[in-house]
């Protein structure tokens, strides 16, 4: 069982910079994703794209966003269950919560922060027979470990910058890469279309296109697929040991919206009012789960909610305690690592 | 007749980030401010301090961060009435306001945001006769363009950072620096008081410590001041163009606190439930100067109350449009100066 001071169900960037917060808290954080590292969509979906609103960034690239954010929370020590999706949560009769992922890990805290964005995302699938036979059997809708794949004959499907970027990325790793589309045009940075379009020249990539994958085939492990031509409808058996469709992610709210939480929109609704609570007392929705009057799904938005909603889990941990703020420029930032950073302090010094 | 979408009384973090936003939804700010430049206290009290919870930032400079800001809300052209402070408010007939500086400068607009920080920021005077007689005739207490004095005499007093600096800063402008404290010991940079020791090696820096301006003479404009040895109390006539005495700037709500604005813990109080707007319909109040229940003074909270209060003034401005938000990632910044900044598009392109 994993325990923390406050259990962060999701790690965008709102996720993340609670833990800043509550660090300056002296608060311990656990964050759980579904995705298989942290940064949510800013790592998934548009790492190399730039945003322009985040105060004091004339402009950033979401990925080196989160990697700012990762560096800033460090001293925090964070916790991570990544590539698990938080399932049900359990009340305590202290009020403390069980949260449970769909792989069984237990995670015990007396706060849960919901950041979940725009909910867990869910890997689009194709529609073949045996799919969930192969699943973890050579079948992977997302590249958690790319080393799995050193020496092996992998198949990936897709048109968009997650095919293209992988298929680049896998083609000096695996033993075989194929890259199947059901259309000749790839839809991706120019860069990403050319590097395959030479990798395909120099016979590092075998690109299969018009066409889709139309059945698998393996005793217990994939061990074929079925290509078909999407133009003259021939079909063609390929050896993979691996096969990963990319056909995007779409969020979903999922187990989420049956914790008895007042749904709105497809969001959490929460008292903006004060801490950014739900319904449900030491529950929290922050950044762009969550909703009320006036809410804009943000990034700078989560920031600020993430800051009232530690402010407000601390006063509910230590209801005794007077918490007196101190601003980082003056206090510093103690890390749970040891690890001190502070403003250089002023000298005392005759001049004669 | 300086006329704008949104006056922002204020230039800090908040009100600079404001124009930002304000620029998103193509509405025009300006901004008054009572110090001579933009950046509020990060500019003026402590530029070279960091600052460890910005959000994506794990350490900051004040002064780079509204460097920062400035770059980022350079596309839509914000003006600046800089130097001059808010004091008087009228409403118009038709809703809208004219906010009157202490010099006289009016400004028009349908919308006012107070993002004054902790109030303008007010110098710290000795107690002197005919003080005021010499105030803009050698006698200043923020140094606002240097190159005033270029080839005078200069009489600096105080023992901080801003009179370090100051007397750094001059001795290479001015034909005479002398600085004045009543102790031998200086408060700062250890850097600065260094440099000072080094230039009053030099012969660069006149110093004369422990000691207090005690008179000032001139005819018109001040000629002479009358300097006290606090241990011997010997006196000692210096001749001097300026007299600068640099003892502190100490916040104050100031005139605002006369608009009828309701005013709770020398903040002004806000609707937070929605859009941070203040009793009078039209004025709103961002950042650090308002108060709410679990209002935190944190630069990233003036952020996020920044771009509510804008959302809310379009739909004032505009009460029939409807404005559909769209991400800087993928909508790009338009500038008023007809740049434009946007992420690379995505290609369509064949592989063969």
């Amino acid at each position: 069982m994993i325990k923390t001071d406050i259990l962060i169900i999701g790690a965008g960037p709102t996720g993340l910079f609670a833990v800043f917060e509550a660090g300056l808290l002296q608060l311990k954080c656990h964050l759980i994703d579904a995705l298989p590292q942290a940064g949510g969509q800013c790592s998934e979906i548009y790492p190399k794209k730039p945003i322009y609103d985040i105060p004091g960034f004339p402009e950033v690239l979401a990925g080196d966003l989160v990697d700012n954010l990762m560096e800033q929370i460090k001293p925090f020590q964070p916790g991570f269950t990544l590539g698990e999706r938080a399932e049900t949560i359990e009340k305590l009769d202290d009020g403390s919560f069980i949260v449970t992922t769909n792989k069984g890990t237990q995670h015990h805290a007396p706060i849960v922060a919901i950041a979940g964005g725009l909910g867990s995302f869910e890997p689009r699938k194709p529609l073949l027979e045996n799919l969930e036979k192969y699943e973890d059997n050579g079948v992977a809708y997302m590249i958690k470990e790319p080393e799995i794949y050193r020496g092996k004959k992998v198949l990936i499907a897709g048109g968009g910058d997650s095919a293209l970027d992988w298929s680049i990325f896998l083609a000096d790793v695996a033993d075989e890469v194929t890259l199947v589309h059901r259309r000749n045009e790839f839809r991706g940075a120019l860069d990403s279309v050319e590097k395959v379009q030479q990798l395909k020249n120099e016979g590092k990539i075998n690109l299969i296109t018009p066409a889709e994958v139309v059945s698998l085939k393996g005793e217990d492990h994939l061990e074929k697929v079925t290509v078909k031509n999407t133009t003259t409808s021939e079909e063609t058996d390929v050896e993979v040991d691996n096969f990963i469709p990319l056909f995007g992610l779409s969020p979903k709210l999922g187990p989420i919206s049956d914790w008895g939480l007042e749904i709105e929109k497809n969001a959490i609704k929460v008292d903006n009012s004060l801490d950014y609570q739900t319904n449900i007392p030491g529950i929290y929705a922050i950044g762009d789960v969550n909703t009320y009057p006036g809410k804009l799904k943000l990034i700078l938005c989560g920031f600020h909610e993430a800051t009232l909603m530690c402010q407000s889990a601390y006063q509910k941990i230590f209801p005794d305690k007077k918490y007196v703020m101190k601003y980082t420029t003056v206090g510093g930032v103690t890390g749970f690592d040891g690890s001190k950073k502070e403003a250089p302090k002023a000298v005392v010094k005759a001049i004669d």
